[in-house]
């Protein structure tokens, strides 16, 4: 496959909370023209596949995204069609009920562990009725306070719950279990690493899968190295993808660390990941900037770095590799890096029909100042914290 | 002075807003109780006093606590009298209001400016009307991406409105210049290390001064440091108080490490900074534990750090460091941070008349049974994000 | 069993290396008296287990610890058994011949693999010689520079080595795997972290097994979770204790973060991990305090952490969890924690027949006198760099 | 100036001690060619200036550096002189003596800090001999344990040391002090953080300066943040540039986040400290990597940072941020970044009369082989560890 080939068939999932509004502990500012219901999500989601050509699909969060009716789902996903669009992973969400105050599946009392359950089992029905494949699960389970809650413990309730969640998945389906490190939970988290992640897909079987989160790492760790091992283990599932100078700052992939975004694609490219077992979703917070082109721009530097990666001269690496050539090896990958892959990138652009300069296509339609001025009244989607 | 002189003549300022609810992004856990008002939190306030006896002023935070009327404030302050409180540090806020999205007395509008500098002039006058000593400024202020704005230039507006209120602050009034590392901010923070609000505080005068918040730093900071730093250039104003194992997590204070607590408080008592100069203030947030006790706890745990910053053999200390006994010296110091200082203060608090067991009174009070069947109805406190 | 039992039943090994020279990158400085053999690292050895009754063994470095001849090693153990201890665990070292610079098993030249594999070989002769259990490997491996060498391709020809390793080993030995997150290596270690560790281990076997490493981890990491499931999967091999403020600053154990090691141990303790299975050692170095008596704090700090960690009250700890009590179930930790256990550890001392005092026993015993008197000429012990 | 001019005018120093063997504390690869005298550190750097154009001065080291003679540093000034280069900032080093275990000019002992300071004296001397501008002072002083030395007595007996060396600089010259987060030292550094620098500097007068050694920070650390601030306080004295992932490691500058040295060389460029007055040198270990190639590499790295930060659209910059347009102020920023600087910089050698491919051109050259070939015999030079 060509480089541009390779572009042309990339897929980004886009989550349908990131149109929505977000912040901090501090304050979440509303933006004017945010969607009020997960159609008009679909609606700005679509813009974003118009300009770019590689946002297919959108990642659902439940109850964030819950639809009523005995169709509402499948309704939902033909709206999705209609629009050029497919629904993606469906995210639970078992930390927003007053009961999961101390945890969900992991919580000591075992009714708040069942109703967690019975959530994640909802989450799986709703993937029926969408045709999604992935369920992706991430637990803000944890203590803040050292002898909190009996750590072990909750390791055998988190293993008790996914087997059963495992269990229940059809064919076709898989589950994606996200770590990280901390927040909100601020003494341990259940799963807050890659190690925990993996050890419990690998007992739960294939179809249990790691999701990497960019932003959910501790300082210093190399996370491209973690791509690398979970691609040789054959357990990475996807990516949340945004980047962080911080913690998990959430902000747009690639603003805070390109180079780490390259070599992390570099990983995916050099691994085999790149192709649709392994899923490229973004999960952002545009606390300040417009959702609609902060994403847009989010896919691009996810084009860009990927762009790099399919650039880097792999004969002339595994040569330098080879004989020990540490500055050669290095300088193989640091020319692909610093190759700019825009003209590239409007050229792919061109040929799929879109214009070359997504943003300024999206600048240029209007569609920021429709949204203001019709998307009056009502609540605005948010995370409902 | 005696050890349990010392220990006696400590006072603990506590913040009203830690009565409130509070938590994080993903969700606040509404507890039943809290209190609606600020009279409410003053109400609360005086039983961790009761139970203390060291807890006897209450930190303000406007506009959370404002009061209306002309003589609002005034009527506050009186009501903490009549309970066996004053009213402490007045804490401005100006972060929740959509203006301040890109910054507040830094943000690139100046019309924006002015009205955050309104804000910390009404701060001063209700200073004024509750007899506070301290104006305490955090700014949320700063950046999320490269480039967003004029690192510089918000130095620049920073120092302007920093003077203006400076010029403001009337006989025997302080400011009091917080820092912190990131959030909300993500790329950079306006005033992000210690460094910054000294070049500052040291601009404008003897009366504006650093305050550490233990949980704003880098992961590695050595904080007790910056507290001999500040307080051999005369420039520690005070401490907000808490603790952290990732980053500003607000975990009571002696949680996640009570050895550095113990360092820092030994370096306090080391620098002469055990006295009314500074300001020792707690800022926390308890997000998942009952606010009452958790607050006495902190007390608590401040007063143990205390005592065994006092046991210190300074003598013995200074013997072993001069001889450059590198084992010895911290054989001293480990010794008193070895001691269960519990047995001290249960005496202390004994001869101050109070019961030995805080907590345990606090439980056999009733006052938790009582605040939960009273304040129903209405809106309970929080932070109003 | 109760507290004193299990107390005097603990053993913890000390590092033949921690009784030589070390240093940093800057500066290495000599102490007078430190030991030029194998056989006077054990006297010193010695003195650390006479005083505290808890060393019994002692970890050995190949080469740094090679002897000759036929009977070299069995002689090496005699000559332990003779002053009351025995050999531990053989520690590898691939890293300090020229050959090593881009690595030893995972190096892109094969024979610099082969003459690395030959090295772990030899130490299972020596492992053999010495009825040593424990095979401990610790790989400086990595890269300094993304693309340097292919990451994935290091995995395989890592594992290929652990399972001709694996192989070799005879009946009642174990492989210790050690991860470190970086040092020496900048850009990527091969085995950074516990899931690499892991993932390897779990192919090879259940004598493999993770050792951790307390000051090889990111900053913020919970070691303690890292005990908890290497113990639910029945993986925790053993300790290399040290503490850090920053990095592998490899301070005494305890100094650094003692309620860090406090919870670390009632993690071992809750899992079932005080025993033979898990291996207790010291991973030091005392680059300006004397040796021998940093030993003896080292150990002394340890027995402090295992005592408050079994007198932690199991019933009310977890009456309280279950009752989600987050404060009372914080609080029963913390009453051990805050316990003066130093009376226990003096008594359990006095009914072994030791002085309660380990440390002035040292200094009253003319040790460190006598070997700066005698040790005179040879050279000193180090890490050769 | 236009960007060409700028980019011509450019000047990075290169550090004798580069040129020579270095490594971690587990073992220092020594590389054949390897200078074994200054001079021949002079000829090596040579190559640089030659290949570069930019790279005119270097950096000296006492004593690893030390000529003697009466006339010793000014003959060696004219041996660089004859191969096109002049000396640079020297370096002192008081932390290589067994004096300095406990310090240098912090130590308790009056006797060692009079050494130190002695020391000290002697590098300006040297400064009077070379015609060197710059005094650089990076002292390795603190403590590895908690209590092991009066953290606050050490500051004034740094500033007592430090008076002494500024009064005693001649016209012309400067102090520039450095600052570092720990190591070598793990407990506290007397100098950890810019504030502490900063406030030292701004004590003993215009001529002391904060020198910013990008490697010497805590994770997180927004270091183009201190640029910008010390440039406004006319207090950045220069750079010791380098890069990396974790700790100081010391890696090749650009290696590690080239964004963030374009963010940096941005605010130097921004805030006017592109010039003379802010000294831009390197300070790096090439552990693996051979050393000049590595350096030229360093230099070119430090280039294409500066090109791209002078290609910033300063005005639309300007106009974006004035309208707090987050999306379109950060893609001003990144268009320059994304640029592809590399022809740019190939034009500006070609008008230098350079070879366009400088690490090409020293390949050819043949340098390499013949210093592999003549520097036999000898001692190596390194840092004497």
């Amino acid at each position: 496959m060509t480089v541009k080939a390779a572009l042309r068939s990339q897929a980004v999932e886009t989550p349908s909370w990131a149109y929505g509004n977000s912040g901090t502990r501090f304050k979440v500012f509303a933006q004017p023209g945010v969607p009020r219901t997960p159609q008009e999500k679909l609606d700005d989601a679509a813009r974003v596949h118009e300009h770019t050509g590689v946002a297919p699909s959108v990642a659902l969060h439940i109850p964030w995204d819950r639809v009523t009716g005995a169709d509402g789902y499948a309704a939902l996903a033909a709206y999705a069609k209609e629009r050029g669009l497919r629904l993606g992973a469906i995210n639970a969400n078992v930390f927003q009920d007053d009961d999961y105050k101390l945890g969900s599946v992991t919580h000591p009392d075992p009714a708040v562990r069942r109703k967690a359950l019975a959530h994640l089992m909802e989450c799986v029905d709703i993937m029926d009725a969408t045709g999604s494949r992935d369920l992706k699960l991430w637990f803000s389970d944890g203590t803040n306070y050292p002898g909190q809650d009996d750590v072990r413990e909750r390791q055998d309730r988190l293993a008790e719950a996914l087997a059963a969640v495992y269990e229940r998945l059809g064919e076709g389906q898989r589950m994606l279990l996200e770590y990280k490190l901390f927040e909100p939970a601020f003494y341990h988290m259940d799963v807050p690493d890659w190690g925990t992640a993996y050890a419990h897909c690998l007992r739960l079987g294939d179809r249990a899968q790691v999701v990497v989160d960019t932003g959910h790492h501790a300082p210093g760790t190399n996370i491209e190295f973690i791509v690398a091992m979970l691609l040789r283990e054959g357990k990475l599932g996807g990516f949340d993808f945004n980047s962080r100078f911080y913690a998990d700052d959430d902000l747009m992939v690639g603003a805070a660390d390109p180079f780490q975004l390259f070599r992390l694609m570099y990983e995916v490219v050099r691994g085999g990941g790149f192709g649709p077992d392994v899923a490229f979703m973004l999960d952002q917070c545009h606390n300040i900037e417009p959702k609609i082109p902060a994403i847009i721009r989010s896919v691009m530097n996810v084009q860009e770095a990927t762009a790099k990666a399919l650039l880097v001269d792999r004969e002339a690496l595994a040569a330098a590799q080879r004989d020990g050539d540490v500055l050669g090896a290095n300088a193989v990958l640091m020319d692909a890096y610093n190759t700019d892959v825009r003209p590239l990138l409007a050229e792919v652009r061109e040929e799929m029909g879109l214009d070359p300069d997504p943003v300024a296509a999206y600048r240029r339609s209007g569609w920021a100042e429709r949204i203001v001025a019709e998307r009056v009244g009502g609540t605005q989607a948010g995370w409902g914290a």
